[in-house]
């Protein structure tokens, strides 16, 4: 159940948070409090009476629901504004390879007007024995790329154990589509005061996306985006996945939290991924992650889906322009 | 096999149609002869010579195939040019209705730029108690809403023995997802000198909604258009299906044949048609397939999805602003 | 609505089909009379006051709900008695080859048990440069083989054109997967007095199903049979579709039609084809519909998955075990 | 690369070992060595010569294939044996809900013939808000009622940290569908000496579902059962997930690891759950993962799909009678 409450805000919020301290679940956003584990008969008349609406039906994920928290939610880092209207750009390598080659790779990262550099230190690979990442020594090239161009860093993490440290070194964390019900991370996360981006998982619902971004939120940590990154469906030659660009309107409708799409993982080829990036932001995006790579044949991870700097300026130029044209309609 | 003639093109051409007389399956478009019941050690030295290039892994729908067409294929009606870099813009009522009602959505309709009107008047209904369409009537309104306003037809014909009559009243056939692979109705447009609108199936890869193309081909229509109206997956809670927007590029990609994006039956509700249009053109179609009505709530069918009048002019207007971006990087 | 006398049967029904005799879709089984453009609040007291119950949340595949006809459909053809808790074998290769073939197979299936011959003569193949078929002298072979052996035949229609032909020489009808939706051909069965064996389509629902096959009961025609043949999933690489076993005692909760599994298309290899066999028996199938080869690499259609004669009698062995192992449950 | 000894076995492996030590992937296994960052043309001409076989083209989860480990993997704990041909029944409530009610689940567990309890005590919930398991007090009470009734416990290990925790109490561990690719948990179990049982996520290929239990082999740990519980399809009404019957004969062919049915995540419904473990049986399922409750409506988690006391018996029974036919088969 939400509460609306149109008048004696600051008294009746008080009054409810009291009533309730026994319940589990009590969360007030401005003028709004959501009770959980609360019969609509348990609300005193007299405030009922100041509420302009009560609404019983409500999601699992009601921190995530745009009916608890109906304006946009604004993640600001040192270098970007995500989901305030713009298009945030975030680019850079699968893996951190070495740190000639972050630095390398910031700057084009840069160039193309991304403020916040992605490279990963811990890889989740189907095979274990696949390239695993450079850990914590990848995660100081990356910080040091990301410094030296005045940029963010996304990175993921991969488990709870490893919060603390990834901590020290990004602006963002990443939770990857493998990761998005492990539910100990997503707690871990929580407790940090750093945002997250939250990949949607290869077979995960939007409800499933919502509850999994929901344990984050119960941790304390709102600042919350999540990510289209593609489904995976029987439609699986030619792509990857299977991009769900309806997913990003529909989020926007059901949430507050910015979403980011991740063309790259969605189609897997890099000839795909400008026109997919393009077709996340004409969807809505407030951003994109994209993975670029000066030499894919030699990458040590995903090197088929990694844009080439000159292609990448490209995509960028033209996710803008698409961007803008967008922007003139709201 | 595909044989690119560099040089004496008219005479082995002519040769090699003689030689393989006797074969079923040989196609000439230009320079490129397609033999797909040949041996490559069949063909003659001095033919091999004359030739720039023999492509032996041919797909199975050649004559879709940009290997074998590397060109667009533009598709020239009354009062459209598809596939020619513009957008067609094709819209109207999931059925026809009524003469009245028809008249009135192709007068909206051209309002938002629409060349194309649509409109169901034999209509594959799930369930057999569902209203079927107006039949000849729907066709002869249908027809007339065209005329009156300066427009081709398209409609859906859904089984062969139609063929005939919905000939007399549409300029472009349409076949619906479920019949995709109905191939006696394949064969049958095959034959006709009509365009054709050949919708995916529910659950049909790329490579079998080229072969079905191929079935019209093969009986001699390669005036054929392809239309991307979404996937069944487990992503069916807030979409009717999932719309594969990657799709659109690997198409254009692998054949020559103009792509149609139908946001209307991808999401099925009216407020993710506009994005999901949007999105479409952003990926690259030739045009929009769209359903509108002005009175959603007592549409005889698909009423959930159809646009306003007043909602799908502005559909109309930012499908054209990010087509004009789309355009200018070519 | 369906309305469930428990008394003045006889009389009441007689009311009702003359009360609504201007309603389109009146139907009656037994002491159940179902109506499905009738308010509850049109029927006449004393009518309420007969029935021990109404129901009021019909599917809209009435004819198909076991709420409309609670006992199963038994069908017998000439040599096959199907749904009356036997395990019916129906077995023999993709396509009608050759007269001396499909007599060859007739015999190796009749010795495994099979007590209907299977066989295509209309080919719905993916590529039109397929083979497609003998046509009807492919059915005059089958219809030979099947009578030397005092078997019926199963065969393929795929137009309504081709019903009243395939009739003469079938005793049951097969409505392929691709052609589930198509909805003239479904019509045109419904009029025809001979059983179908209506195969769910890859992307079908249960639902969409059991509306299908009510195109069929809605032309007059109640002998049908499902058949369950894999679904199409993100699970397409050891397996050619994903066969759905829980579908046949969904299916068999829903309605009253008996189910046949068809393991032979859901795996597409002949090593999976005995245990997915086996597995259709357990999970509750009235019959299994099975391809065999004696020479499967040169088969003219799907050769990769058809059973050598020797595993085909294994196969029709255990899967008899199993069906024993259930049948003493009953 | 695997290359098959015939001779000088011990002599042999012993110099690949040696020869290969600066390498990371080197797998022996009896006659048998795996090795992963070789090139043919780096094994010395005389162990070619004593190889019957050198197999080039190996999966990337090499430990798990049969291949490498022709032989079943029989994994034995104090009361159970696993994948020796019989079949062992894992049986008990969702959740540990309280000491009595394990303690009585127990009871009726072990009175239907199985030799392992399940019950969680850590529960992974779609929602953060849902009951999250007694934790270490749950561990305890499992502990405490299989050892009264002579059974061993399976119970989910959600996160690297509580392997240790956990340990201490089960006999096996489970991990769950979601973290299927929870890699630091993988690696977890990995160095423990207690046998693990994988479950399938919910759109894992088989591939990934190898190459996941390859995380837990390439840690030391080779005593791992695969669990199939369903995927995530479009079929998503009438059952939670669709059970992929197929999946257990072709994994029994690609690897030697036993493979479990999970016939009640698979459906969703305890009235499905008998046809299914049936059909999970007679697919060759070497065991069978079953939640029961004795008052499901009132369950903490996954009432639904929990089979009464009663419904249980005759599923074990019925389960057992199938697997003694196939049995004989061998």
């Amino acid at each position: 159940m939400i509460i609306v409450l149109k008048e004696k805000v600051t008294e009746n919020i008080a009054r409810l948070q009291q009533l309730f301290a026994d319940r589990k679940q009590v969360f007030v956003h401005k003028n709004r409090v959501a009770l959980l584990a609360v019969e609509p008969s348990e609300i005193p008349a007299d405030i009922r009476a100041a509420a302009s609406e009560i609404i019983t039906k409500t999601p699992a994920a009601v921190q995530a629901s745009r009916l608890f928290h109906p304006e946009d939610t604004v993640i600001k880092t040192a270098h970007s504004v995500i989901g305030a209207g713009g298009l945030t750009l975030m680019a850079g390598p699968c893996s951190v390879e070495s740190r000639a080659h972050i630095l390398k790779m910031a700057a084009v990262a840069k160039k193309g007007g991304a403020t916040v550099l992605r490279g990963g230190a811990f890889k989740p690979r189907t095979s274990p024995y696949s390239f695993q990442g450079l850990e914590e020594e990848g995660l100081q090239y990356l910080r040091e790329a990301a410094d030296q161009n005045g940029m963010d860093v996304i990175t993921e993490v991969m488990d709870d154990e490893h919060v603390e440290l990834v901590a020290k070194y990004t602006d963002i964390f990443q939770i990857g589509a493998r990761n998005m019900q492990n539910f100990s991370l997503l707690k871990a996360v929580g407790k940090a005061q750093i945002p997250v981006a939250l990949k949607r998982g290869m077979s995960a619902t939007l409800d499933d996306l919502l509850n999994a971004s929901e344990y984050i939120a119960a941790g304390g940590n709102q600042q919350i985006m999540l990510v289209e990154r593609g489904i995976r469906t029987f439609a699986n030659k030619y792509t990857r996945n299977t991009f769900d660009a309806a997913a990003i309107p529909v989020l926007q409708q059901l949430t507050h939290y910015p979403v980011i799409a991740d063309p790259s993982h969605a189609v897997g080829h890099w000839d795909l991924v400008t026109p997919l990036a393009v077709t996340g932001v004409a969807a809505g995006a407030a951003g994109l992650l994209v993975e670029i790579h000066d030499d894919p044949e030699h990458a040590l991870s995903d090197g088929p889906q990694a844009l080439k700097p000159g292609k990448y300026l490209t995509m960028a130029q033209h996710a803008k322009e698409v961007h803008q044209v967008l922007a003139a309609w709201k």
